[in-house]
């Protein structure tokens, strides 16, 4: 199986798949993993902890030698320093992500970066464009994480975009197999990004309870959660966020405050776990390795499939 | 372009592609237009007009002498006489759904059916094949009209069932074109089901202002609204909708007191105007026939440029 496209070109990468920037997970060990096993791992910025996130970018340098990438989360990111920072390292590859994408793209582009920008709809996708971005993350509201408060799944969203701009798009939301692989790429990507999968994944650092959580939720499992002001949350349905989808209480705040013990002792109940709909399809914890080669022999069986109905 | 998979075989047609059972729109004809262009037109119950129905389903012999189904609503159906009826009006096709698989699924395979149900979750879908469905219609949570409470994607769920069951599976929620014939396809579907594509085609018998509604609504132009009891319902977004989807208000009295301005005069602003996502991708009223071939050929399309990925 030997993907060939402007995604695998431009991330210089074997195989066009990116793991998702999600904050506190998307560290080097997780990272590095993805690296190594010829898709395009990524750190994140969106926890804010950016003395950390220096020393995971130059610890990405002693795990691997492959490309790996960076996500500005322009919410998150007070320090414009980031950007030259970031540049340092040598790294090739941003996403931008939660903000204008004017505000980064021309200093990105101008230290020879290649830049994607994270878009949930279309309008954000042409101002994307017109800023002069090399390519998108179209984003669809299955998805785990911060959302469009007006949630687009990404059947619809995709083939949209796609067919109103020309640069390359990488599929977010409800990717997670082969199988959805081969259906962002019918529906004109060119590479996709997984988030829950990863998460869920052996080198993942969130602790266990969360992984059990994804492996034992329904499809049914995640709340989407709507704030007065900002982004919606995509997360697992516990009785806490239950509440907070009923308008009690405030998922951003609670989402903070849970932060310790969510994300590293894995007890899903005490705060907000992100978490996207592909968790009612997610049956183990296995090494990132395992499932990139899964999902390469999957997307190739089902492009066959497909390619059977030719004319 | 030639299709021949199980859905071709069991609802004996050319093209795999079923219009979906809109309340007081899938009547003659539109129905007798999708079934003249070689797929399967659909007369719906949801309405609740028996006698109506009773009407329009003489008429279909009439205006096509190609197969077409019948879809029963259970929840509005109060009179189980409609099973009969259509038994003897030499239908072969029924999709059951809105309520208990077990119902009606004995007496239409008796008198020789094939009967398909709809879910909208992998719960519902084991339970139907556990009834001795023939197949299935899954419904992602993004298509149009009575959902969920707990909406799914059709790029999670659609997967996640077809891993699980044996049977045909006709992709509902999302589908309105080639491409996203072509996800559906990839996803494990053998068949699709267009609800708001219908409703915005020339044969549609709903008010040109729904259909100008249609083809002007973003991506983003639809609500998602829950109700104390009963299912959720999605429908184009407008100020009156909007107030429902805050909580205020009964979506379904709406819509039942809307019904005559809203499906015949076209004024969405009088009720709840049913729709799915996908409005967001309609950019013109067109002929059944149309988008029947135009889905054809771009389904092809997307299955050749997948082809080319095959190891």
């Amino acid at each position: 199986m030997r993907f060939d496209n402007r995604v695998t070109q431009m991330l210089d990468v074997e195989i066009p798949i990116v793991q998702a920037p999600m904050g506190w997970i998307a560290r080097s060990p997780l990272a590095a993993a993805v690296s190594n096993a010829g898709a395009l791992g990524i750190i994140e910025t969106s926890s804010g902890e950016l003395d950390a996130i220096r020393v995971e970018i130059t610890r990405m340098r002693e795990l691997t030698d492959k490309p790996f990438g960076v996500n500005i989360a322009q919410a998150f990111v007070r320090d414009p320093g980031i950007v030259d920072f970031v540049v340092e390292q040598g790294v090739r590859f941003v996403t931008t992500s939660a903000g204008d994408p004017t505000r980064y793209t021309r200093q990105l582009k101008d230290a020879g970066l290649v830049v994607f920008h994270v878009v949930p709809t279309l309008r954000a996708a042409q101002k994307a464009v017109d800023a002069g971005v090399d390519g998108l993350v179209v984003e669809g509201g299955e998805g785990g994480g911060f959302k469009n408060p007006r949630p687009v799944s990404t059947l619809v969203l995709l083939p949209l975009v796609r067919s109103k701009v020309s640069v390359p798009i990488i599929a977010a939301g409800g990717i997670c197999d082969g199988a959805s692989m081969a259906a962002a790429f019918a529906l004109g990507a060119e590479g996709v990004q997984m988030g829950t999968r990863m998460v869920s994944a052996a080198e993942s650092p969130v602790g266990e309870g969360w992984k059990k959580a994804i492996v034992e939720a329904p499809e049914t499992g995640t709340v989407f959660l709507r704030q007065e002001k900002g982004p919606a949350l995509r997360a697992l349905r516990t009785e806490r966020t239950e509440r907070l989808e009923r308008g009690e209480g405030q998922p951003m705040a609670e989402l903070a405050a849970g932060v310790s013990e969510v994300y590293f002792e894995g007890n899903v109940g005490a705060g907000v776990a992100l978490s996207g709909q592909v968790a009612g399809r997610i049956e183990s914890v296995e090494p990132v390795a395992d499932v990139i080669a899964q999902t390469v022999r999957e997307f190739g069986e089902a492009a066959s499939a497909l390619g059977r109905y030719a004319p």
